[in-house]
């Protein structure tokens, strides 16, 4: 009988040296948890006992892997595989290892963990990259913590906003700039502005992150490909003046602050419902809404209410749009009741959209590989915009996760894990090696 | 010239005497308020400094006055003008001496010092009673700070409901048994439910109060004679269960429970509308409207809500309406948002409906008197609604008062008290006295 000749298309040889590091992702993910737990869940805080021991267990594998580790002055960890030609942009691949207080083993440490598996992989297959591939461990990234978003990605890319430095963690009562040279980062690089990261010396960053909403368990698929992360805008601290009274005031006395904001609520959630079905999807949450508990009282027309908003949306216009509704229908409202609106402190993020072309190849990767996949807009924030927002191509994978995130319910199955390593990984030999043929394994 | 003889009718007579206690009158309400003075206005705490400052003074003048001066086991105080037949059913004339803290002046003093002010005018015109006439200064009666109505009336009627001496005073921490006993009263004779006022040996209650709404401001009358105190329901501790989630997460996941809640608040203000429009007045308020502090976040989808529910009309059977369309209204809420309304403890008061009788009469009086007035409902709940809950015949004339109650801005002309202490005079001196012409003054 003939030696048959087997030639193996890259794409199943890619897919093959991923599921190949199953026990290894495992392993990862089990000592994470392990190095991590807290009473219920996982807490890895950053800038403590928890997000540092993370960064050492990242750099004791990259290390072991033979990957070049590095640190920078607010304490990411980067661990590069060196490119055939240094001088090009790096492609980087990276996600926070921070978690929220008693969250999941997965939201953000996934990123960091498909970064090591997909270019473990490619590495075993004895690709060599056409540039730096570097795999990025990202600090502070959970804005519960600081109440500021993306620490870590933006002061690499010296865009931390001024003051940052100066809050507080919510559970220590301690300056960031404080947690942040006790475990030994520079505050006064991040006050100078320094870039760690040139954006122009940077081709693309890219994150895979479980999905926070249940979109992919609904449609029964492993991944999405991301089209963008939402741009909001925030009101974080309304107030509604009204006028506290008797509980027996007569309906047109009355300046009720309860009634304005539940006007106020009802009318916007009647606003979202018309975008949504116009196909136009957005969010709308009034998180904290709450009469004050030293005033309110069963038997008193309330005079105060606060409240919190955040509006976010994948289309600038559709924003603008939105804010102008608001400001209309508060203006309607204190007409009508009596009362005022006092706003507060206005915030914003912009839309970090996914660059065409990387959501292109990513989506091209996925068929390659008959991993079924979907179009989605991330429902939550992610590091990603921050790169973004610096002028940096993103693109993301999202995975099929239950029971969302920010809790110690999250559950990610490793199968879906490894298709979106693979896509990634197919991906990267693409995009950033040599010749695709040049990889087919022998 | 021959000298002209001059028949005043009585109802003149009654006017003028009472116009005759301006003086009197302006230095009670001047005494009381220097006595029980707060940081900002006047707090007259029940079993407390401020409340038995106003006992020992309402003691001091009665005394004074000639009247008999007796307390009961609650501590409430009575001055008696002895009838004619004393084995007759008495008259009370009374209302509360205590304030909610840094309240005002007026709210129920007004109603003690007004049968103080009638009952001398009517002595002083040399009247003598038919039957007892006892002013009546009631303890403990604003629900504010033991969250329990009507302690000093429902004591004295034997209807202080169980377990209410254990409630706890929500400034000191003490209980209302321990208070009571401090200030000279029988916890015992209230536990076994003793009675000092029998229902079938009083004859009618009559409250003058300061009206807590600015209905009379708005017609522009002196005084409105009751036709009602408003029955409710109260759920006081009402909890939606939703799901806290991601920001993100997108619409269709939610079970968002402020919306929930928004949804309730926003049909039951609809509902109530309509009522108004129908020409039913009543009042709902949601006193208590909040995301747990412990929980709640700019970036959480709000998994509880917290709410009061306070409903009152003056008619059985729109309130019974009203309940089950509530009722109807969270079933249909909880089916559209997927949460759970946890309705707590329900509690109720009967409607307590003035007098016919004692309506017309006073009615009649104070055209007589050619005093302007108006009939009104009750904005809030009074004294009287225990003893009518008692089976006794009430009636009550409410005052023009500006700023509402329990401020310190409550604001209350002499002018419009002396013609509400007229109307009830003269009806006083029709109802409880010899006949008319004896009375007509020399």
């Amino acid at each position: 009988m003939d030696r048959e000749v087997s030639v193996r298309p890259l794409s199943q040889a890619v897919r093959e040296s991923i599921l190949d590091q199953r026990d290894f992702t495992q392993q990862l993910f089990d000592e994470l948890e392990k190095g991590s737990r807290g009473r219920r869940g996982v807490t890895r805080d950053p800038f403590g006992r928890g997000e540092n021991f993370a960064h050492d267990l990242f750099a004791k594998h990259a290390s072991a892997l033979g990957f070049e580790v590095s640190t920078d002055f607010v304490g990411n960890s980067y661990a590069t595989w060196r490119g055939a030609d240094r001088s090009l942009p790096r492609l980087i691949i990276g996600s926070h290892l921070d978690t929220v207080s008693e969250g999941g083993n997965f939201d953000g440490a996934a990123g960091v963990v498909a970064g090591l598996v997909s270019v473990t992989a490619l590495c075993l297959m004895g690709m060599k990259p056409h540039r730096d591939i570097q795999i990025m461990a990202i600090r502070a990234e959970e804005s519960a913590w600081f109440q500021v978003s993306y620490i870590g990605s933006r002061s690499a890319l010296g865009a931390l906003p001024k003051g940052a430095l100066e809050a507080k963690r919510v559970d220590t009562g301690r300056t960031l700039s404080d947690h942040l040279a006790a475990s030994g980062g520079s505050p006064a690089a991040i006050h100078r502005g320094e870039r760690y990261i040139d954006p122009a010396a940077v081709t693309a960053f890219i994150e895979v992150h479980i999905e926070q909403a249940p979109s992919l368990v609904e449609a029964g698929l492993p991944v999405a490909i991301c089209t963008a992360i939402p741009g909001n805008f925030r009101y974080s601290n309304v107030i509604i003046h009204g006028e506290q009274a008797h509980v027996g005031l007569p309906r047109r006395f009355r300046r009720d602050a309860v009634m304005a904001g539940v006007d106020f609520a009802y009318a916007l959630d009647r606003l979202w419902e018309e975008y949504e079905v116009a196909g136009q999807p957005m969010a709308c949450t009034l998180g904290r809404f709450y009469t004050d508990a030293a005033y309110h009282s069963l038997t008193n027309v309330p005079g105060l209410l606060h409240f919190s908003l955040d509006v976010r949306a994948y289309n600038a216009e559709q924003l603008e749009q939105i804010e102008r509704q608001v400001w209309e229908l508060i203006r309607k409202i204190e007409a009508k009741r009596s009362v005022r609106f006092e706003m507060g402190v206005r915030a914003s993020a912009a839309i970090g959209h996914a660059d065409p072309q990387i959501q292109q190849g990513l989506s091209a990767s996925a068929e390659a590989l008959n991993i079924p996949w979907m179009k989605l807009g991330s429902p939550a924030s992610h590091d990603a915009a921050a790169f973004a927002e610096s002028g940096i191509p993103i693109g993301m994978i999202f995975v099929r996760n239950r029971n969302g995130s920010h809790n110690p319910d999250e559950a990610m199955d490793i199968s879906d894990f490894l298709d979106a390593c693979s896509v990634l990984a197919f991906w990267l030999s693409i995009h950033s090696s040599a010749p695709a043929e040049a990889l087919v394994v022998k």
